[in-house]
């Protein structure tokens, strides 16, 4: 009987046309020209990336990215954040609040394990009762070490127009980084200023007008933070969509983009504004006609294949416009129309998709399958195995 | 330091309100109710039920299906075919087309595996060169060993009115039976007539009118089969928002649903028909409140913790109509709103959502948290692993 392992078994130099479907599959040589060109737009404007690992949730991949010139990671939650460290990962920032005491806990073990191994815990704050709750966590778990100083940095999160989380206002943040300064273990590391909806604006001029407000909003935090006496703190955020405007504006000296590495259909359909890295779809999913009508092709990829939050996948290859739609076929399905004068695909034949959102997509899958040589002619080179996957506590 | 093991770990005995967050939670009482009910329908009809892994992916929930009288299981994919025979289920209709051959020949190994252990695979199929796929992987794998007659049951998908896959007419079947009849190793089992769009026509007579069509076209399907000399044979289809009708119609013989044991708010929102069993809400995302504003408040679960095909999820005990509103927040943050007059939960609060579509969002997770008692007072009994999460191959 085939023995059912749960992960999808793939040796390396398989030829891709006999990947299994629906897979997973990163370009491994465009996703690295992605990775080059955020290099290269850091260098650019002499500013610090920390990718973001919320993406991928591969401690692999969270490693080349450091290699190439990454300031540790970002992360969401603290499960996310041991499943990095436990992959090797010692820098690493929790861009996100956590108020419960139980995490707060696990999230100082973290501190003092990262900081044995010549690392860094960092956290966001957006109030006084999360930031206590945090505090009297770290103390506790420190009390019986020897004094090493602060051991968890702290990062104040401003609500810059996403009106989701972080404190209202300069004068909240100046309150908070006040505060943190008092408590032991803490130390105040900077702003988190990140505006993630801005990056799906999808005229560059409305963009960049929401954006401006953005920058003025910090520029003011800044002001206000040097005005009682801080220096030397970072200025975090910027997402794939707009971490040219963020690299460009003279007050982020850290980007913390995801998507960039691998991109997803979503940014194909944004417009894109002057000095924006031209990223390239590296991600795809691989699926094969099970079922043919007259009018549509049923393909063996759907809701558990790919997330739909940001559109449906775009057939990779089928022409601009293109001459092949994906359309809603339930949670295993997809159905596959073709424009006048195209021809659908016959029963049995591969298709590739480019999915709408690459992180809620990865997170669906248990490993990429990284191909070296293209999609055509390419081999599997390696599985990026998505630690992280599921780790959302 | 935290160790990452990948996977939730929740003791049993530990009160719901010590449950971290964002975490899966069945409650066992309503689930158990909610099975009742569906056994109660098939008897009053005397039909058979096959519930649908695809839902809950669990191979311990499908063995308490069957316990309770569910006849095997269903399920879409062959890796979830694997999945539930490596956790003892026997009994296996994969309810979708496989045309790859190297999945075949896994089929093909598969139903070897459970007739060996007294069980049977069944699949669909809905075209001549699909069959002659299946039907050489069998005749392949079966070569060596002694004839034990027809190794798997093949039933005929119709198109009733989904318009994805199946053939398009009865006359389409009866050539794809006989077929099938013709072919060593396999044997014409039935009908597989699913349509599984008409369960999410919100108003009762538009979905009884939609029905009424689909029965039309079973009836002459049967008729023609009849017409031929196939007698016997299964009729199977109806998920849970149409199974009364279908278990009333006196066509179908075994009923396929799956989300009846857990539900979800979709189906909430659904109007019922006469002799719809009133299934009750039994999944949940438990979920805490990280960030307050002055007009709203943000819970850790997002697009990662639970899927958005179907619609956002409900808020739990928010009363009728809902004082509490969940909004989008992205994939990790969901955002909290109170209607005039509601006040918003505190920071730390939990929150208990009910998922838009139980069957994508518990293929995020790893396990579901079975609770005894309610979402109050209750404890944890056991954790449900939901072993072919992301079997999608």
């Amino acid at each position: 009987m085939g023995q059912f392992t749960g992960v999808l078994q793939v040796p390396a130099g398989l030829p891709v046309h006999e990947l299994e479907t629906p897979t997973l599959v990163v370009d491994l040589d465009a996703m690295e020209r992605n990775i080059q060109r955020m290099v290269a737009l850091a260098a650019r404007h002499g500013v610090h990336w920390r990718a973001h690992a919320k993406m991928h949730k591969c401690a692999a991949l969270a490693k080349q990215l450091i290699d190439a010139g990454s300031r540790g990671c970002c992360v969401q939650k603290i499960s996310e954040a041991e499943a990095m460290a436990a992959g090797g990962i010692d820098d690493i920032f929790i861009s996100n609040e956590i108020v419960s005491a139980s995490k707060l806990a696990r999230a100082a073990q973290l501190a003092i394990a990262l900081r044995q191994r010549g690392g860094q815990l960092a956290i966001a704050v957006d109030s006084l009762q999360g930031l206590q709750a945090l505090a009297s966590s770290v103390q506790q778990a420190t009390s019986n070490l020897p004094d090493t100083g602060p051991m968890v940095d702290v990062l104040v999160e401003l609500n810059v127009g996403q009106n989701r989380a972080g404190v209202a206002t300069p004068q909240a943040v100046v309150v908070l980084a006040q505060a943190i300064a008092q408590q032991a273990g803490l130390r105040f590391a900077g702003l988190h200023a990140y505006h993630g909806g801005a990056q799906h604006i999808e005229e560059a001029t409305a963009r960049q007008q929401t954006m401006a407000a953005v920058y003025a909003l910090v520029k003011q935090t800044i002001d206000a933070l040097q005005g009682v006496g801080f220096s030397g703190f970072t200025v975090t955020g910027a997402g794939s969509g707009t971490c040219a405007l963020e690299a460009a504006s003279g007050l982020y000296s850290e980007l913390q983009p995801g998507s960039f590495a691998l991109m997803d259909a979503h940014y194909t359909r944004v417009e894109s504004t002057v000095g924006q890295p031209a990223f390239e779809p590296a991600l795809f999913v691989k699926t094969q006609v099970i079922s043919r009508a007259a009018g549509h092709a049923v393909v063996d990829a759907g809701h558990k294949s790919h997330a739909i939050d940001s559109g449906l996948p775009l057939v990779w290859n089928a022409g601009q416009p293109p001459t092949l739609v994906f359309g809603n076929g339930g949670d295993e399905h997809g159905l596959i129309h073709a424009q006048p004068g195209a021809v659908l695909p016959e029963l049995g034949q591969a298709l590739w998709l480019v999915p709408g959102h690459c992180d809620p997509t990865i997170n669906l899958h248990d490993a990429m399958v990284g191909v070296r040589g293209g999609l055509t002619q390419g081999v599997v080179e390696r599985l990026l195995r998505i630690d992280a996957r599921g780790a959302i506590w």
